[in-house]
């Protein structure tokens, strides 16, 4: 074992698009636990597009990220030292690690990984994005049999377990993304029914087409001209579950031109953070997980190597150049 | 009685804002009831935004108004003559007669005024407008004791009442009006908490000083930058009733930009259209309408004189020059 450990800093907040200046890697001694901490190596680290939002120092429904402090972000790893009698050396685990190898964990928001499914699923399909999946989904769209349910970012984390879900519903589950093979891998490898690229030119008619009966659901990743565009295709009491606004991470202008739909439609409008509903993650988790074990749940992972690759990572993310759940994965 | 029926059409769509010219005054008799009819005397017509919407040939939640046809309209007024056993001569009664001085009824949406209170409420207060107000606030908006309730168009049929209601709630209410004597209506004749003019060059302080826990429910009348405004201030898990967006029926943009608030803030933004909700009314009239007898309740009409006036009373209140309900009384 290591007695270094690395981690990535916030150095700056971002102007615009992120950099990688913005980050900092420094070193640590690998930390000793505690009377009832334990000390875990982490295996695998999450991006996630909330951390953009926690650069920035706005007000919003977290605190921003700390200046000069180890990044936040979910990890899964495994149980190297416990003085903690719950937890035994061996042992895995999921929890708010962050960009670093080794974290120490008084046993708050750690969450042992059962045998059976492989650990890094406990970040994606069966962690915080397929559980945002299933809440907005299920929880605020409420989607019934032979509706349609259009979901943005489709090839993402969270979108495509959205539309794994409807299709399981007996929905009718189309997909928004940017470029032809993340369409095709939705269609062909996730089984949505259908999946639109926005940045063809042909994206409106594509669109219209992809929906010939409306939009009874949306599950929103992305804000911008994407929504506008769902918008207008919503149908009466039509239900939008706005996970994330990605299109205005950059500090793009995100405004929304096609309000009158929520009066017109008689819209229901949400917004949603998964983590205020730990309530029903253990229910989430078990559906999810029983999904991916019997094979009517795919996904994919996108993995860049050694702690290092994190801050280009996260940047590729953003700009949507991953497939699947963005990871990294540790050397140590 | 006359023997004449004065009528206005709809003569031809608007371009941009409604004209005069975009109605006709026509004549017919006034016509005979068959089996089963009755024929109302209109003495008082009710004019409203949603009207704005009808004329454009747009996909809506109702179908245009047809080109040619007497505009439709919320009215009250006298059995004058009838041949169905529930109605007798001297009935008031509130129905859709539209822009005209006689209509024929089989009876559907056709209520029975009680005795008690002035006939012209049950086109405010204790009508649609009232019960909008209602449904809103109390089925959208939820309000809890101590919570600060906003509507914009605050003077106006639908916000005077939303305020009110809020304050008998126990609801901190803050109206958005346009101008000095408007805003003073609000507070001192209403008994709003505050009003803020968002024509004045102080709207942003002022508006920010008027809701320094921030919002907590938004009934929206007007869209647009008033809008844009609320959001900015709405409080985490906030509700917005959805109920006009005034500011766009001239064509003008109504671009929304603090979409993210929706996400920041877990809202619930939820569009209705209070016809859609008739099991609701009996009881919400009931309501309203002991308010209204308690003096707990108060409005205020703008009444327009004669038949001939309507097309101009309607383009005043689209430009926000009535206070309170805007009526037109016929002659006959």
């Amino acid at each position: 074992m290591s007695t270094r450990n690395r981690q990535w800093l916030l150095a700056s907040r971002p102007r615009g698009p992120v950099e990688e200046s913005n980050f900092r890697l420094a070193e640590a001694d690998v930390p000793a636990p505690r009377d009832g901490e334990v000390l875990v190596r982490v295996h695998y680290l999450s991006l996630d597009p909330y951390m953009r939002g926690r650069m920035d120092d706005a007000k919003s429904y977290a605190a921003p990220q700390a200046l000069g402090e180890v990044m936040i972000g979910g990890t899964v790893g495994e149980v190297v030292e416990s003085r903690n009698p719950r937890w035994s050396k061996g042992d895995l685990a999921v929890g708010p690690g962050g960009w670093q190898e080794y974290h120490l964990s008084d046993g708050k928001g750690l969450v042992k990984i059962p045998p059976g499914l492989p650990e890094s699923v406990y970040l994606g399909a069966v962690g915080m994005p397929g559980i945002t999946a299933w809440y907005g989904l299920l929880q605020i769209g409420k989607p019934r049999p032979g509706e349609t349910v259009v979901v943005s970012a489709a090839s993402g984390a969270v979108g495509s377990v959205v539309g794994q879900l409807a299709k399981l519903r007996g929905c009718r589950a189309v997909g928004i993304a940017g470029g032809p093979a993340k369409c095709a891998h939705v269609v062909s490898d996730l089984g949505f029914d259908a999946c639109v690229d926005y940045k063809s030119h042909e994206f409106r008619d594509a669109f219209q087409a992809a929906v010939p009966g409306g939009i009874d659901v949306l599950f929103e990743n992305v804000g911008g001209a994407v929504l506008d565009a769902s918008l207008a295709r919503m149908n009466a009491f039509g239900r939008i579950a706005v996970c994330g606004l990605i299109a205005g991470y950059g500090g793009q202008d995100i405004a929304v031109r096609n309000v009158r739909s929520i009066l017109v439609n008689r819209l229901l409008v949400q917004g949603f953070i998964v983590s205020e509903h730990l309530e029903l993650w253990p229910q989430a988790m078990q559906e999810l997980g029983a999904a991916v074990a019997e094979g009517k749940l795919r996904y994919r992972e996108t993995v860049a190597q050694g702690i290092e690759s994190a801050p280009r990572a996260f940047i590729g993310l953003l700009r949507g150049e991953n497939l699947g759940k963005q990871l990294v994965r540790m050397g140590g």
